[in-house]
């Protein structure tokens, strides 16, 4: 394997501003595509990989998986992609490809485990992977998705994570038209949420802690909000929604928003919350309600995201932002303070 | 409303033991049976209630809703039972008929709440009703059951709750065949759960904390058993069922279970842990896992039940007692010291 130095933004160690550094990019092998990256989404876990939250960083760690850009080398054998295409990277860089998750498309289930994106150990090339903070990807075509061309760049960029982590499970317990759907926050990932539950003809609903959202909520095209410290206003949809996607990363009561769901309603947690949840025996039992779980999604599902947003025109809102400025962008998302999702356009780490 | 007096066994206090005492059942109206008892089963939450555990007791209580015995009287409207039938009564006398789960077969999930068999207010004939520790019950035809004939009749009692709690779960998760099912617990719920879940055709797992339930499992037609107190048989089926029921009633780790299940699994609860139980999110996450619930069964349900039970020869293993032992079986009950279930013959009620 022979490789190439090029530009990236990371850092060398969870004390440390990300910065400029040097890494190196493999020339593309048979099956590789090299991207040039235009632009890369800002997801909360690259803030918790930086921090070393979930534990095991590998420093230097270069951060992004919500990668969006434009082919610029192509391997012998690649069939998908030819240079100049638009093109993106999600989370998943490799698989096993043989376990029956992996076949059945299911990567995010892998059971080897996901080689992710960044931070995470190249069982093929050695070392360990680094994102799109980056001026260049090269990923095997398997694991490389087709971006549309009538929507926004920048804004396509999120929904190579924060897009199929909330389209998979809405997709998956199949919403559409007559179900009534419930959203558990909006951030980057309940912003998205709300758009692609609309397209796909949910009644949705927005549940947030913030007056200010329950105000956004209708123009990012929610039917309704609620404030969901108010008990009264949590009074009207009680036992009335067929399913609620739960975005929220921090602990939260997850009671009262059972509470909400039809008989035979779920529930789906997409956040990580880093304590356990607590879930009385009272919340299932009653009304045969589940609480359930979704990570991701398979790079087929994450493709048929791609052309379903493309349909609905469905992008994320963001702000866009040169790299220079990452870590004042970092200080903000740790407040929540972002509308709702960063992105870096790449074309500022060539200053 | 005319009525009569009966005899019973129940307390006046939560501090008393049970004893005899007279209680007033009504004469048949137009849409009721009456069933002399032959038979009721002990359920653990006959023990809750007489205490108070759960609050709002209404004393005296008659405890007692696995009823099993002969039609004696009927309504002029009647019309599934004649003089003569046996007939049995299980949780729910009661419910508003009118609401949509109620016209869907789902009484257990009755919008306006159900009336239960004992403790529970009587909104058509006023007070409160009363359970099967007595001489007769007298109930609406719409929630009595036929009893199959050819199952032994102080077995059958269980099965009004103990048995269609854990059917209507598996019944309507659809286990069969090339399932790989788990059962958390070996109790009045857990060995009944082994019984039907083999029956409906799964390959069945117990997972118990007692190694004398672990010999026992396999007798009781379990293909396999895990003292799930030891993490190298834990190992064993991590990944690899595809259901779980769950019939603790104590506070226990449910993540080391639903850790066992595979992608799109589903853990169920039937148990009624008094304090939350704690899930983390990758426990759901990963896999898309369901946590979920499930409330005893409707009645047409029920009756389906009993009529899979009478094809597949079911019914639990009891210890049959006299009525003058029951405050000596609660203790044992206390305890888990029964195998699997009490059932009072009430023919000892008459000495």
């Amino acid at each position: 394997m022979t490789t190439k130095e090029i530009k990236a933004f990371g850092t060398n160690s969870e004390i440390e501003p990300l910065q400029k550094m040097k890494i190196e990019r493999r020339i593309v092998t048979d099956h590789d595509v090299e991207i040039e990256i235009l632009f890369c989404g800002i997801c909360h876990s690259d803030l918790h990989q930086v921090k070393n939250d979930f534990g095991g960083a590998m420093y230097p760690i270069v951060p992004g998986h919500e990668i969006v850009g434009r082919v610029t080398a192509i391997g012998n054998h690649v069939t998908k992609f030819k240079v100049g295409d638009l093109a993106g990277v999600g989370c998943i860089v490799d698989t096993c490809r043989t376990c029956n998750p992996c076949k059945e498309g299911f990567e995010q289930f892998c059971e080897e485990g996901m080689t992710f994106s960044f931070n995470s150990i190249d069982k093929t090339y050695g070392g360990h992977t680094f994102g799109g903070y980056s001026e260049c990807i090269v990923t095997d075509e398997k694991y490389v998705l087709s971006i549309p061309k009538t929507l926004d760049l920048a804004s396509t960029a999120p929904l190579l994570c924060a897009g199929i982590t909330v389209y998979s499970p809405l997709n998956h317990w199949k919403i559409g038209k007559g179900n009534k759907v419930g959203i558990l926050g909006i951030g980057g990932l309940g912003h998205v949420a709300i758009k692609i539950a609309k397209a796909m003809g949910a009644y949705v609903t927005v549940f947030t802690t913030s007056q200010v959202k329950v105000d956004d909520a209708k123009r990012l095209g929610a039917d309704d909000a609620i404030l969901s410290s108010d008990p009264e206003q949590m009074k009207k949809y009680a036992g009335k929604l067929n399913f609620i996607l739960d975005t929220v990363s921090a602990k939260h009561d997850v009671n009262i928003y059972l509470n909400q769901l039809t008989i035979d309603g779920s529930m789906v947690l997409v956040g990580l919350p880093p304590e356990p949840l607590s879930i009385s025996a009272f919340s299932v039992i009653k009304g045969r309600r589940s609480f359930a779980g979704s990570n991701i999604g398979g790079i087929a599902e994450t493709q048929e995201m791609l052309d379903f947003c493309e349909k609905h025109n469905i992008t994320a809102d963001i702000e866009l932002i040169n790299i220079q400025d990452i870590n004042k962008a970092y200080e903000r998302l740790e407040k929540g303070d972002v509308h709702y999702r960063f992105v870096i356009d790449l074309a500022t780490l060539k200053n």
